[in-house]
């Protein structure tokens, strides 16, 4: 009995990996499909979103059936705590991915984002994506420094953020408000997932050192 | 012993109504900032926000004690994972009334918002506003027939931001970029409000019903 209750533990941390894995390969191709205005590639993002919100009712179920049953205590019920809300974030970064697919889609045959903003969204998505990447690795290792290091990416992403505006706001802007407002959502949901990948962070530096962090989003 | 134990499950309920009574007054004050250009009470949205992230330290830390200490079992230990979810997503809604705020500040003494948008951005406020208010009532009184009635007024807010695009987009648009990319993200801010409250109804249907939503957030 308390065998299969370890070996459950030990799954839940296993599929909180995949399903990061599956939201880093989700906003990959949401970036593509945004980048080479591809309606096929943002579509898939789109229909695949349900594995995501089914990785997710899966842990989650398994999460309670742990805590209802075993009555967990001290750092078994910490993990369990901290599962239920990684699964929240990472269905919200799954989420997310699918908004920057359906500005893709949106805008097809051409690409939402004007030449000059090209390079910055290529680095949101790259930042976001290696934090997103990163934060498997930390769940996967339990790694606290790594987690630590993490809110350091999350200040580029905000700079990166800043230097979009300056470019959208500047009188030699030449396309108008659409593309603007294109710009300014996406480069919102890109900031919210390298928000979330932070959080999934604290939610492992939580779970070693029973610190809770200050605020749920930074 | 067990009096005391649910007295503190009493409190947590308490407690959560009033954080969300709190984020309506938050939310009222954001959106009185934006319309009047107030930097006094914009920044007051933004350091009383302080107030909200210690409401949720304080219910989390109360949530945890008992999860540790009683292992609660079936409705209990629904209600406590309720009352951690519930939290996060009001410590959220208080976060976004600060972005509106923030957008405020950031125009004055300029309105931020077009006279044409002014009338969107009061009905979504209002929206936004009657359902954090419902939400409290709802969570108070676990009432599951005004939860579910609360996801027709989201499918108002999805129309408003669908009609502020319209206007934006329109080739009478004689603003330029700025106030666009205010009004897309300030819709997308009271859009994130509405969802959270739904989000909060949800959870009042999973304490009362145990159905657990298929989707974290609308």
């Amino acid at each position: 009995m308390r065998d299969a209750y370890f070996d459950q533990l030990d799954t839940i941390v296993d599929e909180l990996v995949t399903m990061t894995r599956d939201v880093k390969v989700a906003l990959r191709k949401a970036t593509l499909s945004l980048l080479t205005a591809d309606v096929e590639i943002a579509e898939q993002v789109i229909s695949e979103d349900s594995r995501i919100d089914s990785d997710r009712e899966r842990i989650e179920e398994r999460a309670f059936e742990l805590l209802a049953l075993q009555q967990p205590v001290a750092s078994d019920l910490r993990m369990l705590i901290a599962a239920l809300r990684m699964v929240a974030d990472l269905e919200r970064m799954g989420d997310l991915s699918v908004h920057v697919a359906k500005v893709a889609r949106l805008r097809v045959p051409v690409v939402a984002i004007p030449d000059e903003l090209v390079p910055t969204i290529e680095r949101m998505a790259e930042v976001a994506e290696s934090m997103v990447g990163r934060a498997a690795e930390i769940i996967a290792n339990r790694d606290v420094e790594a987690a630590r290091a993490l809110e350091e990416s999350d200040e580029e992403m905000d700079a990166l953020r800043r230097s979009s505006f300056r470019v959208m706001l500047d009188d030699s802007w030449a396309h108008g408000v659409e593309p603007a407002v294109d710009m300014a959502l996406l480069g919102r949901y890109y900031e919210r997932i390298a928000d979330h990948a932070v959080s999934l962070a604290r939610r492992v530096v939580y779970l070693v050192t029973g610190e809770i962090a200050t605020s749920e989003a930074p």
